[in-house]
């Protein structure tokens, strides 16, 4: 019987766009190496040769039947199933493990036959970390049957399997895996969670860009100018509503890595400046920001709504003497906007703090925290986003250069607008709000301009802030609050917060609110109760964040479960 | 005009309890280093004393009239108020700051007048950070007046001041603020808010055990065996009213820097071994969990809930090939419970991860992560801890011996009860879910005999677990699933869940649900849908750990903005 040459397996063209780059560089191995590389393949693939004859002769010794020798190393696992070899992770295989046994779990990315005698398998885990896999009849000594390489041969894409095998050095490097340097030899398969016949998506279509952003169930379309056959697209919906595969798919992992990270490098920033992180509540008793697109609930015989921010408890944290505080949690817009843009829920992640002598010391922290965050995925995360990139392809994220960041007021920002913006701004005012055509505009001026895609608009004007805004005390038409941009997209707002309650009640009555009605009521009360310090603060959008870093075409491919008016589940 | 001599204010007693034991160890100083310091004051004084005589010439030589030459040194703030001098926190106040004039923003904790031309106050500013304050009339070369005096001795309790000072060493050690080495010799006063006349709370309450723990409005009460004048004692209901008095109460403080702890401890524990943050949703499609104690609310045309725990979520990510996971966020119950361990919102410390052959590996996974907390608080925390047990007394929380960790069977933990348990618990079932009583019963027992408030039940009853608990393949009325405890007091839930479609929908139906019904047919579909490898995990609650820890008598005290049925605000 022949044994199974180490060969590299045809690259699967579908999968092909996601896995390349990373196979590329796991890949690049220098001549000399490639050289050495093979010497050693061919020793062990004579080495396993004997190996295998020996095995023939003890089995024709002993008289073996020609019956399944291998049953008991294949199939179904049972829960007293228990391989003794070394558990490795594919990410942790290195030349040490030549010619070794270990065993590895990890879901079956493709399998088919190679004649009778011979499956090829590859197997992933961890994310995008792929191996190939070999198993052929009686390599080796340890039994390998007909039937058991016809299992694993038909295995379901997508299933779970525990596997024994013999680390190898394929002939040559293999290109359709990240690990090319390394292949298995399979002596020993157990299937420990089958997948289905027909998946709801695939990895190919997983591993694209989705199609359709709308809430239509679109399988598969075509990539323009190429067919359906060469590339299939599934829509945002079709991903949604298969989590499982639409979460394996590396691009899906990268951007979850790199949306951890953003959060990661929020609180560590933040941590080192004594900021305390705190937890505010989801139900509050009452509507606080005016009502409008709040939700709302029955709650013990009264009604209870869902915060629209952490604003007020942020707050009352300063009040209560925390200095400092930022929280990461959801917040709910009971908004009817169906938007790449928005969601019904997300996560903020939210800070406060006192101010010493200027409000700018908030928008510099603010400032600071995003320029760690930015700095820290450019220095930890290339894999992730290049990975991403060859998914959906972005320019290079612009920052500006240390102490050259760019803060426009928002008048100047209208300016810039009106003289040198498109037609349609010649006439914008500076007390209305921008609209998001306008800030993308001005988004694209300020690239040009100023070579960064991250910036401030400071001094909004009193009409576009809420009554907590403070006025700036020498000019009361503006106030001492902004908004930071992401690619000409708003990620943040914040500002200094009025902290004197007679000064709270006047600004409250100015929008054309009472300060003593409910909701409100309550957080005045807190600035009479005691003497509040002033403070600022700023809250920023996760996903909005990750997606406008990523040029991705939706926060929903961001967010871990997307809350849109039509989509609550999975 | 006599200078102001260091001098120690006269302690109040009503804040002594919680102000004592951090004074206490900051006054610590050896008698060698105490003499030295004696000296050095007298230094400092007697060249204050010639400096005020200076300026008094100066004064009088300059012809200024007796009106007041201090009006712009005092008063209310203005927004273009500056002050030149170095911003210091009082931790940062060390020698090298002796006679040098620094800035300060601080609460004022007390305010009083010494005869008409001298007054004392307490600043405090981070937490329990408090120093002594005096201001004289016309010391040390700055003009200082009897009305600014005057200002200074009749601010109110609890406004908010900035404050220019000269650093100086008291005669002796002042024994009623934190920073006893040194006192404040004011030459500025700005207040920047004042609080009202009258406190809703003040510091001395807020920083006293709370009295009753329901909604009852008792605003003072006598502590037992005093008079309600010696020791008054808010009722939890006026603390939580009162949010910004009683945070800023040292022991609210070192509760929620405990509670951070861990949070912080759990995060880091988890990021070392892997484990990726993600969020689960808190608005959900279907009442995924059988449908009781859930909130539901309108959601653009049809119903949404809120989640209950993020099991479901968690189950997706290891669906997904994330391996190990872990979030943390808020979980709703909508159980009318009117006890000091229930919320409606809760800060739930969730993790999954996918078990390679036993599901004690998740089980040591969850010990770890609370020995690690456990272990950390003793570490670093000990004198926050010290500092909540002056009001809220506790016996040390005794762990296992490393190695020694105690892990009983559901059904050794009744046999424990029964045989050596109350009178009332001969007959309890192995088969039956345990009472709260039973459990706090089973608590000292196991205290009593393996020297242990931390513990674990395993293998409960298939009656008192979910549908997703897996059952034991070896015996089938048990599950893989376990409760950990404190002080006899449950704080995790957790186990190995049902990984393979075709158990799962045995496991639903078994529980008297439809494997297909809306919200659990969604769930069920995840398993259909891919191979899931074998999973567990468990929720942690939050706040239950933080105050079992400590022996707190609500957790309440520890919930940032606690929701119950009868409190839905602040």
């Amino acid at each position: 019987m022949a044994e199974p040459a180490p060969t590299a397996a045809p690259q699967d063209p579908a999968v092909a766009p996601a896995a390349a780059p990373a196979a590329g560089e796991e890949g690049a191995v220098s001549k000399k190496g490639a050289k050495k590389a093979e010497a050693k393949a061919k020793k062990e693939a004579e080495k396993a040769r004997k190996a295998a004859e020996q095995a023939a002769k003890q089995a024709a010794a002993g008289g073996a039947n020609s019956e399944d020798l291998a049953k008991d190393n294949y199939g179904e696992i049972k829960h007293t199933t228990r391989l003794s070899s070394e558990n490795v992770h594919l990410r942790e295989i290195t030349e040490a493990h030549l010619g070794k046994t270990i065993k590895v779990r990890a879901w079956i990315q493709n399998a088919r036959m190679q004649g009778a005698k011979m499956a090829f398998v590859e197997l992933r885990e961890e994310g995008n970390w792929t191996i190939q896999g070999v198993v052929g009849a009686s390599p080796e000594g340890t039994p390998v049957s007909r039937q058991m390489v016809k299992y694993i041969g038909a295995l379901k894409l997508e299933s779970f399997v525990m596997v024994e095998a013999v680390v190898q050095k394929p002939l040559e490097p293999v290109k359709s895996t990240k690990v090319s340097n390394f292949e298995l030899h399979l002596t020993k398969l157990y299937l420990v969670a089958t997948a289905p016949e027909m998946l709801g998506l695939s990895l190919a279509p997983a591993s694209r860009a989705v199609g359709r952003l709308d809430e239509e169930e679109v399988k598969e379309e075509g990539v323009e100018g190429l067919s359906i056959t060469d590339t299939p697209v599934a829509s945002l919906a079709v991903h949604l509503n298969n989590p499982a595969m639409h979460k394996r798919a590396p691009v899906s992992q990268a951007i979850a890595d790199i949306r951890i990270a953003v959060e990661d490098l929020f609180c560590e920033y933040l941590r080192a400046r004594r900021f305390k992180r705190f937890h505010p509540p989801a139900l509050i008793g009452a509507a606080s920001e005016g009502g409008a697109n709040v939700f709302s609930l029955p709650y013990f015989g009264q009604n209870a709504y869902l915060a629209q921010s952490p604003q007020f408890y942020k707050q009352f944290e300063i009040a209560g003497g925390r200095k400092r505080v930022f929280c990461v949690g959801p917040v709910f817009r009971a908004e009817n906007s169906n938007t790449p843009r928005h969601m019904t829920e997300f996560t903020g992640l939210d800070l406060e703090m006192e101010i010493d002598e200027h409000y700018h010391e908030v928008l510099h922290m603010l400032e600071g925290v995003l320029l760690h965050i930015f700095r820290g995925l450019a220095k930890d995360y290339s894999e992730e986003i290049e990975l991403v990139r060859t998914v959906y392809p972005s320019d290079e994220f612009l920052l500006p250069e240390p102490g050259k960041e760019v803060r426009l007021t928002f008048a100047e920002g209208q300016k810039l607008l009106r003289e040198e913006g498109p037609e349609e701004y010649r006439n914008v005012s500076d007390d209305e709000d921008m609209s998001t055509p306008q800030e993308k505009a001005l988004g694209a001026l300020i690239r040009e301009k100023y070579k960064t895609d991250f910036y401030v608009l400071d001094k909004f004007p009193v009409e576009a802030r809420p009554f907590y805004a403070l006025p700036d005390p020498e000019n009361p038409k503006v106030t001492n609050a902004y908004d930071f941009f992401m690619r000409g997209q708003e990620i943040l707002s914040g500002g200094q917060r009025v902290h004197l309650p007679h000064e709270l009640e006047a600004t409250i009555r100015s929008k054309g609110l009472d300060p003593n009605q409910p909701g409100i009521k309550e957080y005045v009360d807190v600035f009479r109760s005691v003497g509040v310090p002033p403070h600022g603060g700023g809250g920023i959008g996760l996903d909005r964040v990750v997606a406008w870093y990523l040029n991705l075409p939706s926060v929903h491919l961001v967010c871990d479960y997307p809350r849109t008016p039509k989509r609550l589940a999975p």
